[in-house]
């Protein structure tokens, strides 16, 4: 029942697509992540999946639309629904997902993360 | 699946102790809530809670301990864990916790709120 320092949290890390956790609350992992460049196209086919901006903007590609997403700002992916995350320059953001979500959802490949540590 | 602004939507309101829905996933319900003065103690049975703090500095009041948190922190208050929130001044957070969950947990009162609207 420790407090959480978001900036300290985000100034443990630096790399790219890799999600560390710093909670967990009814079955959901509270995550930090750092974006640059473009993911892959994936879904969750149960799962949703709430990005929150920290810094700096991020766009989500979904299949006919983008969202824009800056500082301050949310926005929760439903399940089933394709998307794909794109960092021009550096994001730092939040996401709240359930325990069982993986990174790369239907896509699996070289950016999927498996094993999560607890920072 | 339209991004959330948290500045906008704090903006739609004034009342304290009254949360408002702006957003839900994986059976949890993400809210806004603007806080000022004591609240009640009280615990959620089945539910944790999580208070990540917008603007301002929250206190929850522990049987026998007390966190202060600021800006960009947050805390999760586990289900069982009686907590009292204070805030000298206003305070401005966002809540994610299960749908089921009532504000006031085992100890309804005046300030109990049953029926929350999405805004």
């Amino acid at each position: 029942m420790e407090k959480v320092n978001i900036e300290h949290k985000l100034s443990a890390f630096s790399d790219h697509w890799h999600p560390r956790i710093v909670g967990e609350l009814n079955g959901q992992h509270v995550k930090l992540v750092k974006l640059l460049g473009e993911f892959v196209w994936h879904k969750h086919d149960e799962e949703d999946e709430m990005f929150y901006v920290l810094k700096g903007t991020l766009s989500i590609e979904f299949r006919g639309k983008t969202v824009e997403i800056n500082e301050n700002e949310f926005l929760i992916v439903p399940k089933g629904i394709e998307h794909r995350p794109v960092a021009k320059e550096e994001v730092s953001i939040m996401l709240v997902e359930s325990c069982t979500t993986i990174n790369t959802g239907d896509n699996p490949g070289s950016l999927t993360k498996t094993h999560l540590e607890s920072i």
